[in-house]
């Protein structure tokens, strides 16, 4: 049977979704919706679909599932309405940027007996899904340290920044969920340390460009996050994960895997450039994912209760570099 | 405007093909051909399109372009058929394992004013092109001494060996395409040493599966060519090319960019397994080009006239294994 | 002219010592001391040289220099008479496990003028000298970040991690000196996160076998140092220094630089196994650069001052582990 | 017991042997001789070693082995007068240019039942060992293809080309020698191909710039040397062993392991930059072989007909490239 979706905002994820879905058997786009007409039009017209407003799609009885690209701050509303039309959902992270508006919301989708897939891509890179079934596997032993460096190659506009929820919220949060994956328990407390080195405006703004975090779980397991917005050589996407038995690594990726060597040494091509390009083959698995857990009626591998969680732990660190301390989990989740 | 394909050939390198169209903006899969009910149904159904006969294609007025993939002894029958049906076409390689052959079905080619695109994936697979751009760009000087290592993973069933032409042919006639791209000027003569290391049945059958191969253009440029049918690590495929100013080269790829550290050592996993996986972005981007090429009636990138002098630099080379000597391609060419 | 050595204890870092002197050019081993007379008598044998009291060594007109490779809580009381008796001193890491003692043993040096090098022998390993180099020469701008990576093979004995001050004093110590020279400026907090991982006998011992620190500087420049007492792949010593304008690493070593390719992937040999092996280019180079200051008149460039700040940084480090933390490094350098 | 040694000529392959010596336990250096008064003296200071004439070492009763580093047209000579003086021999390659003139002195070696090395270092290098060793122990199952890359950074002087014996006599032999050290069967068919493509002065001396090679052994595995004058990145010496079971590669070496990644990409140091350095541990490891031999007064592991048949080797290269045929080993061993 094949899934029918409709897409709710065509901007940049909006349209790498609708993609995923269009390359996917066993999908189908039906509907994309966007308040903005040339946005709507021209995904629309790119794989052959309809237009309509959200209330259209909510209405709509040949859609079995959306797919929500649309700002920050509708996301919660959306889960809850299209919860209560019986409409599986994927949504981009964060499903708010508030721990209690999202407590609220996952009442809601748990109510309705929804499937709410919440998008955390990089879970489904296939490099970063190979390093995890190396440790599901007992290749390395029991996990002791995760170390997770992730660097943008270059900050978002300030616009952005202003209304992200700042870098814990908005950068980290992708590797406070891939920490927790591969950790393997609970965090239980955070320390972190925030710096503006990049671009001083984004102190202005309240904000920090550069920042390393320390989680703890409760039997001491422990994950470094080290965060950039700006590396020059590109997106550097990196994990390490050390266990009793050996260590296991995933490794940059770039387009042309070429070396040139001249008088002046050995010279390979920059990283792949950002997230469009380093996890297309993630956001792919991602909706298939989805399409399979609605299928088969199962969990979805990342629910909104990951998203919650990872939530928590921006909140936790951006109160540990306010109060400089090591700061409980339970702190911010009352 | 959308180029309308049929498929000849529904066995495993067609239904790739297929795949590449399906996925290709600008080309539709309408019709496919094969003798065996099932292959053609299968790949029918996966793409949506019809099943004809091959009559059928070559009077069909909504066929724009087809792609043989049928066995290597009809090709240049199909060739001349679709030629002069004003079709344009793209045949896997070779054209036919006669040097005779192969120039009296360029001659009705010729003639017909037809559009022949031969399928050297290699030149099309994103880092060898991005090899080959590097040397373009004047990255490493004057061109002076290609290396090319091409390794299968295992050998093919003995019944291919028999009807393949022999290893020169079926195997290393790609490294022959590549070399002469990379060469950047005509081979003059050929020097081969050929043996029997991996399983005495390919002997008796009158072939080799260890080969080793040396170029050697009018100005002295050289390339070497290494072959086996057996590699255990994997589908090893790389190249080297050498400059008056440098070296540039292209490594092997792997599925997961991992690596596991333990007591015994760093490990990676195995290279991708075979053409299939390895050049699918090739396939892709080959059918791509020819698309492009026909759009805009220019001449295909890959040319009947590429896939006879592959083939002569085969015969030539088993003319030097034969005689022990080198052969000169003018020998061969006649 | 030759300088004229002893080594004060002849156990595993004192024989090292004793071998790079005797393979410098200007360098020669006069004398050797140990209270155990087997340990003394072998490395006397080894270089030819006498076997002497640390009496005898103090009063001794034919020696230059002493290299003070005795047990850590001897340290500070030789410095000083060595100092007093006018000789040149390289100490091994470090002065002394107590600050206040260092602090006070610093006093007499300075008093008597004595030339006095710490030995932190990571400075003078090639490869990462050659990292620092490249910073020095603004190859990636503005420094940033700085992770590094130590990680020994396996625990010391019980014995040894109940004299010795503890994971951050004896082992993470290398890592601050490290950290202090890349960051180009002085740190002024210290997080860090302990934990018992590897063996629960370790932490019955009142230590840690896995931690984490994130020092700061006042400009906000940040240094992420990751240790842990057993890799099982080897001695793991890696840095990565980002900047403004790029990212400098240094890689692990390994005996054999060679590749095994089969069935089951690439393969290479484990890492060098422990320091003695690891760093063997890097002590020589540290005995030449002390016999270079003391010749020249020069400050050394590892002096009693960095062993100082790299000891407080240890202090700060488990502070704040037992308080759960950002510590000033003022709060324990009063 | 200590061995004691004269080198003979204190050019700079006469030096290098010379520090080999003085660093290895059991081995002394006790004389020098040079018709060039100040090369005698000038390595004679440096290792406070005499100076004498080559009668007088002939003569001497304080001289147990001499190290030949003359030039090539005087090495003959000086074996056959050593052997009869009852000393052990290690000699540079090659003991001659003439295949005839080789054989003669080897029969007066042995003859005289004298003990003679001759240099080939490559086989001490300890990554060239290791990979041998991982042969040895059957990690790549039984030997099928050996593919060498052997380039010089720059090409020699006009002068040595002119009486070197030209490239596969001066360079090639230490590939014909590590090709017939890893095949594990005599060669019996070499293919050549040689151009001038890096400096036509070269070709005007009747010499080549740029070859490749192909040996056979009687069981068909092959070799592949590749070689040219000129390779602007280093000195790159690479080896490739494919076997039944899988393939073992030695890469490439450089100075400092650490790369920098910048807006252009990523970038390594160039290789080591020549013999000297590139094969320092190679040349230390011969001369202990050399001096382990004769003290247990075994084979050495690089014999006089080692050098004879890496010379026939470049002979039947030779008679390849001039009369375009592969050429048996039997035709130049007479």
């Amino acid at each position: 049977m094949t899934m029918r979706f409709a897409v709710l905002g065509a901007g940049r994820i909006g349209r790498v979704h609708a993609k995923a879905i269009a390359s996917t058997d066993g999908a189908v786009l039906v509907a994309v919706a966007d308040p903005i007409a040339a946005a709507a039009e021209s995904l629309a017209a790119a794989h052959a679909c309809a237009i309509r407003t959200i209330d259209e799609i909510e209405a709509a009885g040949d859609v079995d599932a959306v797919v929500i690209c649309t700002p920050t701050d509708t996301h919660a509303d959306l889960i809850e309405r299209f919860a209560r039309a019986g409409k599986a959902i994927f949504c981009e992270k964060p499903v708010d940027l508030d721990v209690t508006r999202v407590k609220n919301c996952l009442k809601v989708v748990q109510e309705t007996g929804a499937t709410l897939m919440v998008g955390f891509n990089r879970r489904f890179d296939p490099h970063f899904a190979a390093l995890k079934g190396a440790i599901d596997a007992g290749k390395i032993g029991k996990v002791e340290m995760v170390t997770i460096t992730s660097r943008d190659p270059s900050p978002p506009p300030y616009e952005y920044i202003s209304r992200s929820g700042g870098i814990f919220r908005d950068m980290t949060i992708h590797d406070f969920d891939v920490a927790r994956w591969l950790l393997g328990e609970e965090v239980e407390t955070v320390m972190a340390s925030a710096s503006v080195l990049v671009d001083a405006e984004i102190g202005k703004r309240g904000d920090y460009d550069s920042v390393n975090i320390i989680l703890r779980t409760a039997s001491g397991r422990q994950a470094i996050i080290t965060n950039t917005r700006r590396a020059v050589y590109g997106y550097d996407q990196r994990i390490e994960v050390l266990g009793s038995d050996g260590l296991v690594a995933a490794e940059n990726l770039r387009e042309a895997n070429i070396e040139i060597a001249n008088a002046s040494g050995y010279h390979k091509p920059p990283l792949m450039d950002f997230f469009m390009t380093r996890y297309t083959a993630a956001y792919a698995a991602e909706i298939a994912a989805f399409i399979k857990a609605v299928g088969e009626k199962s969990v979805p591998p990342t629910t909104g209760d990951d998203g919650l969680k990872a939530l928590a732990l921006a909140e936790a660190a951006l109160k540990s570099v306010a109060e400089g301390r090591a700061v409980s989990l339970s702190e911010v989740t009352g």
